[in-house]
């Protein structure tokens, strides 16, 4: 196969700041030393070497309790906990890396804007525009209940306070003109005030004077990056997100996504080329597809089965603490992610699987089927890639570093011949990287809809 | 003079992550790539060098406003303003750096206690034991109207609020017990739930589950430091502190403050040994007096007088942006510090000073009279360390990195003979350098008062 595309895959890697997936971090190639900066910063240079866009640091504000409402299962076995805190670990980073997008998660549910508005801000000046924040408005009532409410307000209104929140923190990324500074140690003049405006910001949620205290950052705004699924979550990310990361059960269902996402941007007024949609990927990659299927099955061995189904727990916000192992499994309703679940009936039905099985299966269930060796991986990658089903890839590792090590030495280099990924870094910042353009000032007018698209 | 106290001084470092002062940036040897990682790893390797034990950096949730309630003499003067986010600089700080504490300030009025808590534990994970938190409450109206209010509470309840964010985020960072972690790849067990707690805090201001998502850090809690003056700061700082922060007009007034808040933390069960207490120090110094108080007249004349006033008015509380600037003050009855205000009309009666003049001087006002040449600066350290009025000193720079540079290269040495100053790191974590224990699990009852003083 050869592209006929003119622009090139993008590549971000997932890490959690901690053990990542489930059990992962019992293979022996897994490196444990989460505490340390030199386990990030093994990781940031191997990416750096491999040229790619973006570190994505996911985050929670909980230690998860979604079986029997207990931490038990996730605290003995390293399941989405301990988990250091994101922004803190990137900006630790930053002077180590010159070129790699560092992508911190943060809540727009448990957050203030102006606080949040300045960290960002912070990062984004001292590492010359490489700064991004992926938008959650979290889901798990266990994270509220660190944060003085009972329960989490429902989606509706997590996604009206997302939207105000980001309406908002906008106009202070812009409260400071560009040019706004003007040093002259002989004037005494250190910025034109006449450029520098408060933003008297009077909403649902919100109330802030400004100005922010620090002037506009590289990249005008940090790379906006979003996930929602479901159709508010949808009009959102086609609103305000410069890059989506999105899972999907098969192409058909990733090309569907791809070109419903840009046709919502488009509507609201953007260049549909400046949203770049990434597409979960979990590589395990043998020499021969043999040998990378022998370890897909050593990762299901790796799994405890109630880590598993914790995990599927937590997922479809469902209760699975109380099934009997032995058993096959109920039929059930879910609230959380159907998609996930039809997924582990279809599997159960067809392997005859007990409880048990389904949690080793789903504690190492793979993203974006690139199970195989160099040359299938890099297959199935272009085939995503140039069917328009994505922009290009977020690799989601099994057992930190190896992956992101096979990715960079194996891949990336196959990709580079068939022409579908960069051979050098060209851009100065990880909105140049990515082929979107710096935001202009007000460009929060035209993402918030607060202006009318032209006809 | 030789000191006959066997301990030895402490040095810290106070940096606005922006211009500092008032216009000392003006001066040709003050750098001013304040959003250049470069400018803080240049002065914190010239404080490692010089063996200081912690660098800390100041911070305000606004723009300030305190003149004529408008932010053009401040932003046109870069007088506290711009500021990037602190703990996001020291962060970037933490990879180039081994042995230097790193205190950043935030606010118990607008953080929230899971994320900070958070924060400052990845912080002091990932520097080994180096973190610090300055506790403000903040004092400003203007930063409450960047967090939805439009107005402070009063000082007792922020300093209620305060109390109990710190006796919540204590129960945070104890929430694993040392030894919780427990990494086994063959038993497939990570942590040991038994040492995990929820904290199931319900107060009046917060309600927290808990655990926090992270192992107990290495210093247990991070280095408290706390500057409050007025009774109820000094009972605050002798409860939780491990660190004061302290500006005094005179030698006499810093000897009582050194006394009482040592006898205060006594009364509540601390060791008055584990709570160091540092005094504000600007020095500037020549190769002579004569150069010296040349070199302070220099900066005076760097202050544009409006620039000066603005900086009083803010400290006074009191707006002063109507006065003539040529004619004499007039009688005020100030709401704020009422000790600067009467430090101010004792100087403007004895030079029959105009406004404009007092705004010269309150700009380039220094702390700690420490206007001379080494061995008077020197000289004047001595005496109030081994008079017990400090346990040592934060250095106020009039235009970084050129004082930092001049304590390491000449005042330091001068101490390090008098024996007064480390001739190396010793320990390993700040608590270390600083001499005062890890804090133990379980020690926020103690501070907090929860559990009574042993008789």
């Amino acid at each position: 196969m050869t592209s006929t595309r003119d622009d090139q895959m993008r590549m971000a890697a997932f890490l959690n700041a901690g053990p990542g997936g489930v059990c992962g971090w019992r293979h022996p190639g897994a490196e444990l030393n989460f505490f340390s900066p030199a386990y990030y910063q093994h990781i940031a240079r191997v990416l750096e070497d491999g040229l790619f866009d973006l570190l994505f640091i996911p985050d929670s504000q909980t230690v998860p309790r979604a079986f029997g409402d207990s931490i038990e299962i996730n605290v003995r076995h390293g399941v989405g906990t301990p988990r250091l805190e994101p922004l803190t670990v990137l900006s630790v980073l930053a002077p180590g890396t010159t070129n790699l997008g560092l992508v911190a998660t943060a809540s727009t549910g448990f957050q203030e804007p102006y606080g949040l508005a300045r960290q960002l801000s912070t990062l984004d000046h001292l590492t010359d525009g490489r700064a991004g924040w992926n938008i959650v408005t979290s889901f798990q009532d266990a994270e509220a209940q660190n944060y003085s409410l009972d329960k989490l307000p429902s989606r509706a209104e997590r996604y009206e306070r997302a939207h105000e929140f980001l309406e908002l923190i906008a106009q202070l990324w812009d409260s400071w003109e560009d040019g706004a500074l003007g040093i002259d140690r002989d004037l005494g003049t250190f910025a034109r005030p006449e450029k520098v405006h408060e933003i008297n910001h009077v909403g649902e949620h919100f109330k802030v004077r400004g100005p922010l205290g620090i002037p506009r950052s590289p990249q005008g705004y940090p790379v906006l990056v979003q996930a929602g699924a479901s159709p508010q979550g949808r009009d959102f990310a086609a609103r305000w997100a410069d890059v989506i990361f999105a899972s999907h059960e098969s192409l058909e269902s990733a090309v569907a996504f791809y070109a419903d996402v840009k046709s919502r941007a488009q509507a609201f007024g953007r260049d549909p080329d400046h949203i770049k949609i990434l597409t979960a990927a979990t590589t395990v990659i043998g020499a021969t597809p043999e040998e990378a299927l022998a370890l897909h099955h050593e990762f299901e061995q790796l799994v405890p089965p109630e880590a598993g189904l914790s995990r599927l727990a937590y997922h479809i916000d469902y209760d699975l603490s109380k099934l009997d192992l032995d058993a096959p499994l109920p039929d059930l309703d879910v609230p959380g992610v159907s998609g996930h679940w039809d997924e582990v009936v279809e599997y159960a039905r067809r392997e005859n699987a007990t409880a048990r099985q389904v949690g080793q299966w789903y504690g190492a269930r793979t993203e974006g089927n690139l199970v195989g060796s160099v040359t299938q991986v890099a297959d199935r990658m272009e085939e995503w890639f140039t069917g328009r089903a994505c922009d290009g890839f977020m690799i989601q590792p099994t057992h930190p570093p190896v992956p992101f090590e096979q990715v960079t030495t194996l891949v990336i280099p196959e990709l580079q011949r068939r022409g579908l990924f960069r051979s050098e870094y060209t851009g100065l910042t990880l909105r140049d990287n990515l082929g979107i353009p710096r935001a202009p000032s007000g460009e929060w007018r035209l993402r918030s809809g607060a202006v009318a698209v032209p006809a």
